[in-house]
């Protein structure tokens, strides 16, 4: 039987800590992210949907200090420290093979055979859904009670070679630390705009 | 004064909604969305992060019959019906020239510039982003009661011409049918991965 939602709108709370209040974080606070808290993370956000569950992000949680001296490396001058102070920094990569895990990940049609030879479609299917699922992962952070801060100003290639030398068809997409943030670090909302600005209904 | 909400998990009801139970829907019961529900959808995913609050997602919320008439023209057959029987569909596109609306919407630098000539930096950081934004988009419909069925089966040129022919540097991402999921419509649950199948902890 299908659990189903309808009209179900989550309390003000919750909506605030998903959306409204939560804020993207420079800083924090000196407390640890747990594995279980990264599995509980991985459990939620991998249970929303890609296209044909193709699932293409590969998670690298960048938590040891040998790790994490490899990747401030690799990033840009102000991005160094929020890295380096991070409990955790996650690298969102995308696998441009991922039809090959189709067969078991979409067992509903041969859907690898839709992908075979279309390596434009792939890398496009790729860094979509695998952007995607970085959303999520934030989402799902949030829901247990974390702070994010995603990052896209480093060097790509450098981060490709630090951390997916071995396995070639992945490329990293966007950077992500997670933590409980130090509201010090929060720069002023920046405005948001109204729904006639970026919208139409037709 | 920041709202935080460190260690707060949302409650099992609330994360089964979002993640856990909820589901990608084919058909659709036949009730309305209404233009509230679109604003309140709205509301909360633009709140959520981009990149230099970028907000490079421009929604085109289909929902009069002449308007699905123009979109069911432009889909893959098999989801044909799936958007006529549809109360809305949203088509998620972005705006490659994104960076002219930076002055207001990160006052905080001269973003604009970092984006000025950079034509491909521009499309990769408007795709990326707002992909974001249409899984922010997703999750918020789900956290106000709605179901989901997001789609990429369409003809990409066609959708352009009929939808964004008038803002040319505006293309569809894409598109996302929202409203009363049919339980009759869902397909068995695909499998997901364990952690250690697509994540390493280093």
């Amino acid at each position: 039987m299908t659990k189903q939602f309808h009209d179900a709108v989550l309390g003000s709370d919750a909506l605030d800590q998903l959306f409204r209040e939560a804020r993207t974080y420079n800083g924090w606070l000196g407390k640890e992210v747990s594995e279980g808290q990264i599995h509980q993370i991985y459990d939620l956000l991998k249970m929303a949907p890609t296209s044909a569950n193709m699932q293409p992000a590969r998670f690298v949680w960048v938590q040891s200090p040998e790790a994490k001296a490899k990747l401030v490396d690799c990033v840009a001058e102000g991005n160094k420290d929020k890295v380096q102070a991070a409990p955790v920094t996650v690298i969102i990569g995308f696998d441009i093979d991922f039809h090959e895990e189709l067969p078991w990940l979409f067992p509903h049609a041969d859907a690898k055979s839709w992908f075979e030879g279309d390596v434009e479609g792939r890398k496009e299917g790729a860094f979509r859904n695998s952007a995607l699922q970085g959303a999520y992962l934030m989402l799902a952070a949030r829901a247990v009670g974390l702070d994010c801060g995603a990052m896209s100003g480093y060097d790509t290639d450098a981060v490709n070679a630090a951390f997916f030398a071995d396995t070639p068809t992945v490329k990293a997409n966007f950077i992500c630390s997670i933590g409980y943030g130090d509201p010090e670090s929060i720069f002023d909302r920046s405005p948001r705009p109204d729904f006639d600005t970026f919208n139409s209904v037709v």
